[in-house]
């Protein structure tokens, strides 16, 4: 049991749209990641997605409009619900979902991580 | 579906030792809690819980030792292990947790706060 430092995990890499997992507690997952320019529409079936914006400002477009999320908010995107992330700058964020959540969802994409590193 | 500004939903309320629910999914619960002062010992039997520290620097005590956790920091405390949190000074915390969660864990004790807010 040791505490996790979330700038200093952020500061060992820096590749976008690619998570690392910092923690694990009830099937669930803590994850970390970089994001810069646009992803993919994407939904996932049966889970809930907390993002949690550690700096910069995250643009999450729906189907229906788009939120802006900044530095020290968080939104939850409900299970089944279509949603595409945009960064024009620089965002780091912090996810919290099950361990098993796939960050492209549903959706094969060359994007799609597999067997996200422990950091 | 609304973006949570955590900083502005903690300058709602003042009181120590009292987490308000901010957000829910996946049967998890995302709390914040001012904290100050001496908490009681505890464990939760079946529950792992998240720590992530938003101001300040808590203590967490450990039947073997004490660990600091600062901003910016986390610490998983795993199901089962009994601990104390200790804030000399006041100390802003995020958890992430199961919704049944209680705060003093198995323990009924005059602190134990039920049917928390959703704020």
């Amino acid at each position: 049991m040791n505490t996790i430092n979330v700038v200093q995990k952020l500061s060992t890499f820096s590749d976008h749209w690619h998570p690392r997992i910092i923690g694990e507690l009830n099937g669930q997952a803590v994850k970390i990641a970089k994001l810069k320019g646009e992803f993919i529409w994407h939904a996932h079936k049966d889970e809930d997605e907390l993002f949690y914006i550690l700096k910069g400002t995250l643009k999450m477009e729906f189907r229906d409009g788009i939120k802006e999320i900044s530095e020290g908010e968080m939104l939850i995107v409900p299970k089944g619900v279509e949603h595409r992330p945009i960064a024009d700058e620089e965002v780091h964020v912090m996810l919290f979902e099950p361990l098993e959540t796939k960050h492209t969802g549903e959706l094969e994409h060359e994007l799609t991580k597999k067997n996200l590193e422990r950091i």
